[in-house]
C-alpha cells in the first residue's frame, strides 16, 4: 500500500479578517462546521495532532499563527520565539487535514496596540480571576490574561463550532474553558492529549531551544511527573508525598534547575493536601539552560 | 387617521439562552438581521427611541432586560433599582418594534457567581484600559468593568448584527466601541440620541427617585451644559472657561451638589485644554437628594 501516494491538500491561507470573514459566512451558508486549532506557529506533531482530533469533528478546520506578544513578559523570548511559517504551512498540507490557515497582523490583532509593560496597555483585555496566579501564573502573572485576550479574538474572527487546545498547556485548558462558560461563547472546547517522543519528552516549540547536550536530559521533568504517577497508582494520594517523590526524581539531575511540581484541582485549580475522588492536574517546570519547560500528567480527571 | 388602530405585536420573552438561542439560530436560516438593545429594564421613552431606531434598521430587534450586579459598586443601588418587568414588557409591545425580550437570571448570566466586591470576583472579566478611570470612572471606578463584561456575554448570547447605545451614557458608548474594534467582533454600534423631557432633563431610570420638589430643580444640570454648549457656539474653545460656564449655573442652584463637569476628547477620552477640530464630550454629574444624575452634550462630534 505504500505506493499510494499521500494526498496533499494545501490549506488556504489568509493574512486577514476580511478574507476569512468572506471564507466564514460562505460555510455558515453551506452549513458546514468549523473546528479551531490556535497556535503561535513552530508547529511539531502535537499541534498536528489537533488538526488531525478537529478534522475528525468538523466538516473544516481553521488554524491561526500568530506570536501573540501580551502573553510574553518583557524578560521573555517574544523575539528569539521560532517563527517557521513556510514550513508550518507545508506540514499542515501533508496532514490533509488543515483547510484554512489564518496569519494575521499584530496591528489587526491589537487596534489599540500592545507593549508588554502591562502598566502602560490601553485597551481591551480579559482576566479569568481565580485560576490566572497559580501554578505557571505564579511564575508568569500576566500570561493567563495574553492568553485569554487573544483566543477570545480569535473566537471572534474565527467563530469555531469547536476549539482545540493541548493538555501540555493544562492550565490554558482550564482558563479557556472558565472563559467560554463565563462568557457564553457557544463554542465547545476539547484538550487533545500530549504527543511525546519515544523518551517521553512532551513536544514543545521550545525544545528547538535546546542543545543536544540539554535535549539528553530534559525528559527528566516528566520521569518525575511519571513516578509520582506510579506512586498515586499504588495508594499514594497524599498531595505532599507524591511532589516529594517527583521532585527527588527532578533533583537528582543537577543540570537543571527544578521550578515547581504542583497539585491541583482539576477545575478550580487550588493545590490539593490530598487527591479526592475529582481528580487532579500532577504538573511542573523546570528549566534546562536557558529554556523553560513545563508538563503534566492528569490524574483520574479530564480537561 | 387617528380611529385605524394600532398594531399592538407582544415580543416573545425567553428566560434562558437555550430558547433564545433556538431563535436566533431561525433567524441565520431566515437571514434575518439582528439589531439589539441592552437594558437594565425600567423602560422610559429614551430606550423606546433605541427599539425602534433598531428596528428601522434591521429585520428583528431583541432587548435584554437585565439589572447587571458586576456595574454596581458595594455602596450603590442594586437592591433598590427600579424592577418594572411586566410594564416595560407592555411598552415594547405597544411601540411594536421589539421582537424578543431575553431576560436571563443572575446564575446563567454569572456561572462563576458575582460578588459586589470586586477583591473577592472570581470567573471573566473584561477592562477596557484607558478609558475606564476618567470621567464617570472616576467616581465608580468599577463600573466601566461591569458593563463591558455584561455586554459582552450578551454580544455572545444575542449575536446581534446591531447594538443600540443610548448617548446619554457617552462614556459607555466610548468603551463599548473600542471593545468591539479590539475584541474583533463582528458587530456595528450606533449611539441613539438623548431623549429629554420638556424642560430638558434627560430620561433616566433613575429620574423615578426625584421627589417632586427635586424634580422641579433637577434640570440645572443640563442648563449648564447648554450655556458651556452656547458659548462654545459663539466662540470659546478654551475648556477651562467652559465648564466654569457649566459650573456657575449648576452652583447657583444650592439645593444640588455639584460632582464634576468633563470637556474630554471623543474617542480618547482625556481632558481637553482646548476643544479642537475632534470636538469633544461634554458632560457632567449631579447629586439630587440621593440620586445621582448625569447629561452630556456632544460638541461637534459623534460617539
Amino acid at each position: 500500500m505504500s505506493d499510494i501516494p499521500v494526498t496533499v491538500t494545501k490549506p488556504q491561507v489568509f493574512y486577514n479578517f476580511a478574507d476569512y470573514r468572506k471564507w466564514r459566512h460562505q460555510m455558515v451558508l453551506e452549513g458546514k462546521k468549523v473546528g479551531f486549532v490556535p497556535t503561535m506557529g513552530a508547529l511539531h506533531s502535537g499541534h498536528l495532532s489537533l488538526v488531525k482530533l478537529a478534522k475528525s469533528k468538523n466538516d473544516m478546520v481553521v488554524m491561526s499563527i500568530f506570536v501573540n506578544p501580551a502573553q510574553f513578559a518583557p524578560t521573555e523570548d517574544l523575539d528569539q520565539y521560532p517563527r517557521t511559517l513556510e514550513d508550518d504551512i507545508k506540514l499542515l498540507g501533508e496532514t490533509g487535514c488543515c483547510d484554512v490557515v489564518l496569519v494575521p497582523s499584530v496591528q489587526e490583532m491589537y487596534p489599540s496596540g500592545i507593549t508588554l509593560n502591562v502598566s502602560e496597555q490601553k485597551g481591551t483585555f480579559v482576566e479569568v480571576l481565580g485560576k490566572s496566579l497559580q501554578m505557571e501564573g505564579s511564575i508568569r502573572p500576566h500570561f493567563f490574561r495574553g492568553v485569554a485576550t487573544v483566543v477570545l479574538k480569535f473566537f471572534n474572527i474565527i467563530q469555531p463550532d469547536m476549539a482545540f487546545f493541548g493538555q501540555k498547556d493544562a492550565q490554558q485548558c482550564v482558563v479557556i474553558r472558565t472563559m467560554i462558560t463565563d462568557l457564553c461563547l457557544p463554542i465547545e472546547m476539547i484538550a487533545g492529549p500530549i504527543v511525546r517522543e519515544e523518551d517521553g519528552l512532551a513536544l514543545s516549540s521550545r525544545n528547538r531551544y535546546l542543545t543536544q547536550e540539554e535535549r539528553s536530559y530534559a525528559v527528566i521533568l516528566y520521569k518525575g511527573l511519571l513516578a509520582a504517577k506510579d506512586a498515586y497508582s499504588s495508594g499514594i494520594k497524599d498531595a505532599k508525598k507524591l511532589i516529594e517523590i517527583a521532585q527527588d526524581v527532578i533533583k537528582s539531575e543537577p543540570r537543571v534547575s527544578f521550578d515547581y511540581i504542583s497539585i491541583a484541582h482539576p477545575y478550580q485549580l487550588h493545590e490539593l493536601d490530598t487527591v479526592n475522588e475529582d481528580g487532579a492536574i500532577l504538573s511542573g517546570a523546570i528549566r534546562v539552560g536557558e529554556t523553560r519547560l513545563i508538563d503534566n500528567i492528569l490524574l483520574d480527571c479530564q480537561l
